[in-house]
């Protein structure tokens, strides 16, 4: 059963009126067959603030809120998101070699904010997420990250591969972490822009994100086990990172 | 509220027999107010089997089991704990170059399974863990290993400062990583036999251990977040053992 503790939001003029205002939302639910400008409105603003949008029967509505939400809900969100091309700037500002941590798929949500937690350790300057797929930013997450979800900016794009281009266009080379490459984290040159993308527990890196990064590594590994807990690894990497930038 | 789905065994001849069986348990707890021969009987197996003996009032025992336990419960382990004695002649066979995981004080469920996963894939021969204090080797544990714990032997000692001892005596260096210390881990050689220190969230590794071992280290950090989480620690300083050995 999923614990409905969430923030909401609902009814037509609450819900537009917080998404002009730019309040963060993880998620937009419609209730199923409704059309026109108000539809329109909801999955304007769902592609230019980047908010998942999902579209559900009126009795699962019902069943999150007993308020007379018609037709939308809004979850309210813990973080203020921000954007990939307004964060890249101020990041070269900062920073030569920015340092960028990307993940596909990693939808746990104490891995999520135990990543958040090593990344911001390790002096990276953002996460990037995609709009779907991602960990719910909960209160859990934020726990699990040590209030570092409070301190590095987390980018939640439309696509992860819009946002590998936009890293390469910017000259930041995007490396990802996969049990099937050879070359090992250590062989790599992780002085310059770097991004490293992290993949889901289990699946790893997604073959289309694999097929956009400039190369990916292995962490070298002794043991009967599988691999390591997709945080301890993404820990592993950044560690990589400090260690060659001394 | 504990839920109690540990497997029990309880009255006095069957835990008598498991434990003479060499059965492996998590805990024993006695009835408070049971003197004489039993009393004694358990104070020893417990002390030979390094198992937690816990005391507690009748009521206790009773909210636990309805059945007829006679003042004494036993909480069966779901792994067979080795001892460190015989074990460290084997590793030596196996490899000139032994790596241990020591945890002091880590009882978190979940980032004991991490650490015991990230100890398997980087070839490390066993952990070792006190008799006190320790997490429960629950099935959430094994489940957060990814099946390690069933493949890397743990060791329960009487006490984590004689086990650091004997090792020491065994010509392994043991090291424990601390916030307060200067060196980074980087600049340590961990080619030679090396144990890992690991210590709680939050308190880190207890006074008397670090007075104990031959050099305490810290891992780099470039953040304002306090720490890595614990398993992502213990996965860096492993994953630094591996480098270095190549």
């Amino acid at each position: 059963m999923k614990k409905n503790k969430d923030k909401l939001i609902y009814g037509r003029h609450p819900v537009l009126e917080a998404l002009q205002s730019g309040t963060p939302m993880d998620k937009l639910l419609l209730q199923q067959g409704i059309r026109g400008d108000f539809e329109r409105d909801m999955r304007h603003w769902s592609r230019r603030l980047n908010i998942p949008l999902q579209v559900a029967p009126k009795e699962r509505l019902n069943r999150i809120t007993s308020g007379n939400h018609q037709g939308i809900i809004g979850f309210l969100s813990l973080l203020t998101y921000h954007r990939l091309e307004d964060v890249l700037p101020m990041i070269y500002e900062q920073s030569k070699s920015p340092l960028l941590v990307l993940l596909d798929g990693v939808t746990d949500v104490r891995n999520f904010g135990a990543i958040a937690r090593s990344a911001e350790c390790c002096g990276a300057h953002a996460i990037v997420i995609a709009k779907k797929g991602a960990a719910q930013i909960n209160a859990e997450a934020i726990k699990s990250s040590a209030g570092a979800l409070n301190i590095i900016p987390v980018c939640r794009e439309q696509s992860l591969i819009k946002a590998i281009e936009d890293l390469q266009l910017a000259g930041v080379t995007v490396l990802a972490s996969s049990l099937r490459a050879k070359q090992p984290i250590g062989e790599l040159d992780l002085t310059g822009p770097v991004a490293l993308v992290v993949g889901a527990e289990g699946e790893g890196v997604s073959r289309p994100v694999l097929q956009k990064v400039d190369q990916s590594f292995i962490i070298p590994q002794k043991g009967k086990t599988d691999s390591f807990n997709v945080s301890v690894a993404s820990g592993i990497m950044l560690y990589e990172v400090l260690r060659q930038r001394g």
